[in-house]
């Protein structure tokens, strides 16, 4: 992997410090995530953010200094809530197979409530490719630091590498696109238990 | 699966008979993948690929109705080839594991000869949104084929599933995108083989 690509992108947006500024920020991503989600990146105007949050066009600048940069902010925090909303059942479970069972199962949940998070990630290939390769960068880097961890305390194979952490990363974007997305009337314990049984044992009869 | 969706989906574009029918619609899909692929879909313009395939546009209708059509027939095209590059090598596998991991080794080298696909089913998602779904279901009822088969034969458990397949679908899919389009440096073999073993034996220490 290019370690420089990995690297965190450069700050095009400011932070919030204040519990205003930051109630403010929350609520123009939010407002960026729909209308990015439904009606496009190209389609989109900052007005049409504004307006949805309700802030005045001076309060957007004050946090973001174009579209671009409130999309790839976009990009960032929906990375950082599949992290923050799957990471407490990763961390819960009792071993590291478990684990990435809890992780899939929480993954499909999370991608159900949030339905429009394929599109703006997937659309961020487009627009800014940069930020969807750091997404996925950044999500294999952690899927491989826990098998890493799990295989150090003899929980799973003691050979996972990255190619592992990248087949199981795709396994569960895929998983959620078919049964998050497209059709979400299975149990997400039941696909996360199938897909974990091969995970676990393999396809061997 | 929605067997709807899954369905072939309606022609918008006729099917040479002659030879030289067959060469001009080759030469039109070429260089579309070339112009949508490097320019995007939004930015390119039917004289963009009659230019580059050297054909009249009148010759373009003869095939295509509209840009839209040409887009949709690529979508169906890039997926035929896939199907079409990896089938033999599936085929004359020993057993169903290792028909996976000649499928994987195979997808691994075509992605790196074409690296356009990516972004083109990718570009699908907004352009097309039925013919990048359809890709996938077709995709995935391929693998599912197949590895019924294998479990029929005792090859492998007897348990596999529709979630099987997607899993092993988004392997293959993010395994490309890393190992195939961003970085073509490791040995396809050596990633199919990383891939197929955990496939096989699965994580278990």
């Amino acid at each position: 992997m290019s370690q420089a690509a990995a690297a965190p992108l450069p700050p095009s947006h400011r932070e919030p410090r204040t519990e205003r500024g930051r109630r403010t920020h929350r609520a123009i991503l939010d407002a960026a995530a729909h209308e990015f989600g439904t009606r496009g990146y190209h389609d989109t105007g900052i007005t049409h953010i504004t307006a949805r949050a309700g802030v005045a066009l001076g309060s957007f600048y004050t946090w973001f200094e174009s579209k671009e940069a409130v999309f790839r902010a976009l990009v960032a925090d929906l990375s950082a809530q599949v992290r923050d909303h799957v990471g407490p059942h990763v961390a819960a479970a009792p071993d590291g197979l478990a684990a990435e069972e809890a992780g899939l199962a929480h993954f499909l949940a999370f991608a159900r409530q949030q339905k429009l998070i394929y599109r703006i990630i997937d659309e961020a290939e487009f627009v800014a490719p940069d930020a969807f390769r750091a997404h996925y960068e950044t999500t294999a880097a952690r899927i491989l630091t826990r098998l890493q961890a799990a295989a150090a305390k003899g929980e799973i194979r003691a050979d996972v590498s990255e190619a592992h952490a990248w087949a199981i990363m795709g396994m569960n974007v895929f998983l959620g696109l078919r049964y998050g997305i497209w059709d979400d009337s299975a149990a997400t314990t039941a696909v996360a238990q199938t897909a974990n049984s091969m995970l676990r044992d393999g396809l061997k009869p």
